[in-house]
């Protein structure tokens, strides 16, 4: 596969979906050469993707789709939903195809897609669970079997292969797949959906890619089949069957779930413009920010059904907060953004990447948490793969699309969503083109240098997030010469396009700021949890050896210092100051105590090092908690 | 049915056990006639145990019966353990009967017994879940599907309907079918055990009532059945299989099952002094007390499950807490009383009893709580039954029995364990006998007269409980005469036995105390809870008109007042103080922000009232907790 002979697509198309304000870039548009990125990005492609396929064969996950083609005797292996780990590596292959070339792994993405080309039925069906003996059960029981999920991974898959190599061999697969499920579930078909949402993204994905309105039409029927009366789904919350979506004004059920279908909504928006979709994404939006979030941007309170919580329901010790609703929640905003331009949701993206997402993959891109607790003990690791390994190639299809994510264009501008170094082409539906560089040391400092390299035809305007943290930020066109001039915080501003060779500065500050919860959250009452800049941070044991970090105190007006360690954690800001150190003087094993009965700790004052949230769970293990008690 | 015709058994009959060193009196022993218990223990006789049979009939369960001896044709109802619920509702009334003999209850319960034992196959096998077309697979799923759990709820009811009664007719089917488990379990048959224990405490007290020592064999092999190599019920710690129960340290998997599992281990080691039984239940109980408790005594910590947590994890909105828990603590810790003659487990088990077992039931006596949670937003509240209804009947039938727990006997001395106003005829093993009367308020007040009635023979000590909350209490023998003399709390306290006509005035003061917990518990850290006496306190929304309950702050030298009011609650002692109320100033949504960004809210002074946590969600529904943050 040679590069720039096939035009590759972007990350969710909203090239022509006539109500999205922002349209997005090539996922190879963005050459990352950043010291944060770049690095987890060569991991995920060098390390994390071989090592998945390799769990994917060594599982039986392959061997299914063998089976199911009559290649091999023997039993289904795993559980039925494992096909989707297939397609989801797969379109994280596809993904780092189209930004790094690489024949080995394309020759690896062919062989496996040939399995599974190999295993569709002559009708289009195709999940190698519901095979042979099982045959006759297919679409007898959507709400628990997931067909329709799998079915909607391998369109996303196909998708972004097509996007990245300009290949039709699985597109192929997945346009017969679609025109199958529209047989069944089209209008001539049964009104249903899938108990597990993604293939209502994943339609309107695909018919963005072959133009079939038909898929667009089949997602918006799935989307609109829930909560109808009798149910499809059996009404339940979890399978966010409850209500219909159009009704829909909180997060419930099932997180990834209820992401995913929060996705498929605003796609299905994207292209039909229904207001009333638009008023239910924006109430799930301020059920998901103002009730029902984690400081860290994580989703999904309750290990009991993967669920959402109550209100305010945010355990720190039992967060359950898959590595996969965050996950969700970064595509949902990132859907969000392009029909907005608003910079809230591109704000969320980021904060829920870097401090939701990425703690869900272990420095050396080879464990996996599937939860992601905001205190711990010690006992939680990472594991290398999971029987529902849904979550590590969910983080590598992410990882290898990033580059994707960072720009994005209206008309005669170019928005920047995300900062890190590295060069974008970037070209604009005014028809110009522009070359920029980002000089920068974020997400460890905010000053970023973006300078225009190369620039023809109409591009007007550079469009800067201003993070809603970043109080003060300013923004000095032509750097050293031109004025500097205020930003307001948690918007876009636009600036004239420099000339080529000049150089915007943009300066962020990151202030440590100690960041306090609703006080409905009754267990981060007199707590507090540091972000800097974009980042969250945790205390954790093997940074102190003196006090159990359970037992440490913030003082309410501590000064912590930000500190480069580069040999920290593959290179970390951490937060140094001064806390109280409590001990346990007085409890001698007892678990509750009258106060007066207590010999009373003073406390002892201690060093203190915050590390960022993300990378807890990398060293020996220990107590860890994000939410750090508050004194005097 | 005459009274007095019967010598009346107790509840758990260690009468004859070579380790216990108390003894149990007869549940009809005692005749209470306070302003607490006694009109629970009538509504429980007048209102439960009826609306309970006419649950049992109209959900099917005793249909259930019916079609298993084949005089209905009618499919099976409900949830294949709901033999359990009859069983439960048999042994309530059985009580019922001990106490208050009535020969409409007492036609009642032979019916049900007709329909039971009418349902008894010839082999003795009783279930009626595994009936016609589902016999062959009796016995095949041990693990799940609960048939020897309710073989143990029938052996409890025949045991406690004989001890009640004297009648045999269904401790016959209970001993059949106890032959019918032998013949399959025993010695000739497998090493297994039930997925749900109870069947091992409920063969050793079939044992103690028929002298058949194959009873007690089988209930120690079931016992030790668990945790095995290769495991016999999947070696999960959800079925405390994952340990033999002789290397068990910690409470862990369903909180009910473990805690049935110990009565049984309790139960075994009073008949055979085993010493490693002995340390297993000692490191169990440090595993609850010190590690896995929450301060109403409550156990088990997630829904999921229907678990104990890991260590120190006691979350307060999601806290489960099965009523059914706080009965088997209740259970379990009567038998370690009996074991060892320690205080620590009557104070658990009067403290379990007023604040974990009793807010499972609603003042009027139709409505239960199957979790417990220690705060809530005001959404959860009492049902009438459930599809799996445990709870309701496990109350019932330990209110019905608890005139049971408030004595025991050694040798010669009396002890007391529980106060409430009411008359005691006790037998001593020394063969003397001696009449007690009790006149006290107390949960409301800690003052007691004990008041001899009545003395033959050789009673020469009474032993009183002073609780460990009741620093500073004092006994005076011949009230208005006698010396005042100190009582270390927490300790059991022998006095001389008054004569025939003198009053002994034992005084446990009740200050309200702050409880805090150990600072691991990292959800009530900065926070407190009000006990007063034996009951823990909650603010409760219906007492606060001018302030969210979650948003009031304890001052940390605040005094409260003890205040009786008749006519709240049926009759509670209130707690009345000054708080600080904050609101909600600077949130306007948010669910958060950085800590200087927010208009600081001082808060106001406001009136706050506490009421027992056993009384709460009997009125409007709103916000409750029990841990209230502490300020300054």
């Amino acid at each position: 596969m040679a590069e720039n002979t096939h035009r590759v697509g972007p990350v969710v198309d909203f090239t022509r979906s006539p109500h999205a304000v922002l349209r997005p870039v090539p996922v190879n548009a963005v050459k990352l050469h950043d010291t944060f990125w770049e690095p987890r990005l060569r991991r995920n492609r060098e390390i994390t993707l071989p090592a998945q396929l390799r769990q994917c064969k060594e599982t039986g996950r392959i061997d299914n789709f063998r089976r199911a083609s009559g290649r091999k005797q023997a039993p289904f292996q795993g559980l039925f939903f494992n096909d989707s780990d297939v397609y989801k590596w797969a379109e994280a292959a596809a993904y780092s195809l189209a930004t790094h070339p690489n024949p080995k792994l394309d020759a690896d993405l062919d062989a496996v897609i040939a399995e599974i080309a190999a295993a569709q039925q002559s009708d289009g069906y195709l999940n190698t669970y519901y095979m042979f003996e099982r045959a006759p059960e297919r679409f007898t029981n959507l709400k628990d079997m997931h067909e329709i999920y799998c079915a909607g991974h391998l369109m996303q898959a196909a998708v972004a292969h097509h996007r990245a190599t300009g290949k039709t061999t699985l597109l192929t697969v997945a346009c017969r797949l679609a025109d199958c499920l529209y047989a069944h579930f089209g209008p001539e078909g049964k009104h249903a959906a899938c108990g597990h949402e993604e293939a209502e993204m994943a339609l309107v994905e695909l018919y963005r890619e072959v133009h079939e309105p038909r898929y667009l039409e089949l997602a918006q029927r799935m989307v609109e089949a829930r909560g109808q009366k009798p149910p499809v789904l059996g009404g339940s919350p979890y399978h966010q069957d409850h209500l219909p979506f159009l009704e829909q004004q909180d997060f419930v059920g099932h997180a990834v779930r209820h992401l995913y279908l929060a996705c498929g909504g605003a796609d299905v928006y994207a292209e039909t413009g229904d207001p009333a979709y638009r008023a239910t994404l924006d109430a799930l939006w301020t059920s998901l920010t103002q009730r029902k979030m984690y400081v860290t941007g994580g989703a999904g309170s309750r290990w009991e059904g993967e669920a959402f919580g109550a209100d305010y329901e945010l355990p720190n010790d039992r967060a359950y907060t898959e590595t996969c609703a965050a996950i969700g929640s970064v595509m949902w905003n990132w859907r969000m953004l392009h029909l907005t331009g608003e910079t809230k949701y591109a704000d969320l993206m980021e904060h829920t990447l870097y401090n939701a997402v990425l703690p869900g993959l272990s420095l050396d891109g080879t464990h996996y948490f599937y939860q992601n607790p905001l205190s711990d003990r010690g006992k939680h690791r990472r594991q290398e793969w999971f029987g529902c390994a849904c979550c590590p190639p969910n983080i590598a299809r992410l990882l290898a699309s990033l580059p994707g994510y960072f720009y994005s264009v209206a008309e005669n501008s170019v928005y920047v969503h995300l900062y890190a170094s590295g060069t974008a082409t970037i070209s604009l539906p005014s028809g110009g083109e522009v070359t920029l560089t980002q000089q920068t040391l974020y997400p460890g400092n905010g000053i970023v240098f973006i300078t225009v390299e190369r620039s023809t035809g109409d591009a007007q305007t550079l469009t800067l997030r201003i993070p809603r943290w970043a109080e003060g930020a300013t923004i000095q066109n032509n750097w050293r010469h031109g004025a500097i001039v205020h930003a307001a915080a948690g918007g876009y501003v636009s600036v004239p396009m420099p000339q080529v060779g000049e150089t915007v500065q943009l300066r962020l500050p990151m202030p440590v700021q100690q960041i306090e919860s609703h006080p409905y959250v009754l267990v981060n009452q007199g707590r507090v949890a540091l972000q800097r800049g974009p980042l969250i941070y945790c205390l954790e044991q093997a940074d102190h050896a003196d006090a159990d970090v359970w037992n440490i105190h913030l003082r309410r007006y501590t000064d912590m210092t930000p500190d480069l360690v580069p040999d920290l954690l593959d290179g970390v800001t951490v937060l140094r100051g001064h806390g109280i150190a409590h001990d346990l003087t007085g409890w001698s094993g007892a678990l509750y105590a009258p106060r007066t009965s207590k010999a009373k700790s003073e406390g002892r004052p201690v060093a203190i090092t915050a590390i960022p949230y993300y990378a807890w769970a990398n060293r020996e293990s220990g107590p860890m908690q994000v939410w750090l008690p508050i004194t005097g």
